[in-house]
């Protein structure tokens, strides 16, 4: 990685996380972590303390989630921040898929001897942007000695009805609507397998810089619960696979229109660019990408015929009833995808 | 490990966690964690939520920690089950050393495709059980696949004193204390070390037992915080390590008293046996057990000069006015020693 790769970030010099030692790691790590009125106690003791009343009052809503090096990211594709940032979205966006507003994360970084503590401090930088971006505050966590790099978040908030938005509320006649973004992910780690990380065609590195961080719609998801959402999951590893635990959890089908996940002129563009590059595998089908293409981290919701759809949603299909699964133009799916653990 | 050693459970057989699948694997370990009232959505969809309201109802205290395979534990000393209680009893302890009751609990499971999902099952049951024992319950988690297993708990817990127990109220004057046990894990971890793992006498074997599968007295953090305690931590990394670290925060000294923290007579035994086994390195000195010895999880707390000391604590020295450190019977204590990562 250079330099300009990694925006400049001081990741690749100075003391290594094993000369540098625990004490002194956690207390730099910490000074990077903006406060916020709710955290009475933050990093640096035993537990957080945290105030949630006010605005933050209500049911809470707790995730967690963690990404793994060589799994989930390389660091010669993703810079410190970048994973920083993956890590707080992909947590908060399983809290927005349930309704609600996340306000606090906690970290647990597992890291080998060697790696440098500037690139710690870089990883705490993208946990603090992301969490400045969703409105949430680092409010505490822990580092061990591993093998391999590992970022756990755990993601809390507050839910922002009176009840949750599970999977399983999905009834026929439904809409299925998602929000913009399906398959960028998936387009942007085909450019950067292909070796255009560098690439300097804005269109498609906005598609690179989108796998490395994602960008979660937040407020959707309280949006769709207050328009009355049915049914939402976000949509982590794949359109379809993500569909699919939607309708076995409602004990229904869910009947998506091919027209209504037409690629994009983006994704379009970046098949064609990898389909002319000498020495590529055969111009990929950006379909592939919309519909099994995962950590887009778009949100997938469904909504009563009787609901005014937010705008932060396009409609792409709807709910039938029949045995559970997922349909593409009224014929089952029975395309592969979806990312999977261990295959 | 035998069978008898692992009571029995069926950690080594039936399919893998790859073959099995991630889908498969969660539905199994949903399965076996117990509910609760305030768990109004529990494990299985995107996340969790929590109506923490009546007697839960107060500030949140939250904490996150990890234990990695090879650092923290090693699958032919502990079972599965024990790896468990761990994750949750050192997450559960930091909760109650704010002067909390935890209440709910998150997992994220890092593991490679070839563990038996059996493993995973009885992982599961010793969070299950720690959870209860506690008061607690699994809310939610995560599996991922790595290279090396990793299990990071995330705690939650209700404050039950208006302000928190921090490790920077300790004041000259103050006494010090500890709840018992100081020392055993450390034993126990000597003594699987050395080979004696299935060691009959009960005695030993409990300390084996102790560093498996800590202990951590959660009430006695309430108890201390009701009591009026200036200052508290728990013990993770050793007790001097760890009252460093109250000293540093609190700008004192802790002058431990070395009468009241003579080894017991368990832990004399241990030494004892160790230093006569055959081919055994010279006996080790149980004074460093006790004072350096990590993963007690005992609660080092401080009580001003008026306060009742609650019978759960037995006072060990008293706070000093001086150059922030830990002293030992009027002098600096010199010894190394405590859990470090990376060293």
């Amino acid at each position: 990685m250079d330099l300009a790769t990694s925006g400049g970030e001081p990741e690749r010099f100075g003391p290594t996380i094993g000369t540098l030692g625990e004490d002194a790691l956690v207390s730099g790590v910490i000074d990077r972590y903006p406060s916020a009125p709710w955290l009475t106690v933050g990093p640096g003791d035993d537990a957080a303390v945290l105030d949630l009343t006010g605005s933050l009052a209500g049911p809470l809503i707790a995730c967690t989630d963690t990404i793994v090096e060589g799994q989930d990211f390389l660091r010669h594709w993703s810079t410190a921040r970048d994973i920083g940032i993956k890590v707080a979205a992909q947590n908060f966006a399983d809290v927005a898929a349930m309704g609600g507003r996340p306000h606090t994360l906690l970290v647990s970084l597992t890291t080998p001897a060697d790696v440098p503590a500037g690139w710690a401090n870089s990883l705490a930088d993208g946990l603090a942007a992301e969490c400045s971006r969703a409105g949430a505050v680092v409010a505490g966590g822990d580092v061990s000695s591993g093998a391999e790099i590992a970022v756990t978040g755990t993601a809390l908030g507050t839910l922002a009805v009176p009840r949750a938005v599970l999977r399983s509320g999905a009834r026929p006649g439904d809409l299925i609507a998602v929000t913009p973004g399906s398959g960028r992910s998936a387009a942007g780690w085909a450019l950067l397998r292909a070796g255009l990380r560098d690439v300097e065609d804005p269109v498609l590195a906005a598609l690179v810089r989108e796998h490395r961080a994602p960008v979660p719609p937040y407020p959707a998801g309280v949006e769709a619960a207050l328009a009355g959402a049915s049914a939402m999951i976000d949509t982590s590893d794949g359109l379809v696979r993500d569909a699919l635990r939607v309708a076995r959890a409602s004990g229904a089908v869910l009947d998506l229109d091919p027209d209504a996940l037409r690629p994009s002129a983006d994704l379009l563009r970046a098949a064609s660019v990898l389909g002319s590059a000498a020495g590529s595998e055969p111009e990929p089908d950006p379909r592939d990408w919309v519909l099994t293409g995962g950590e887009d981290h778009a949100l997938l919701a469904c909504f009563p015929p009787s609901a005014v759809v937010p705008a932060a949603f396009g409609v792409i299909g709807r709910v039938r009833s029949g045995e559970p699964g997922v349909w593409l133009g009224g014929r089952p799916f029975t395309g592969e995808g979806g990312w999977r653990h261990w295959s």
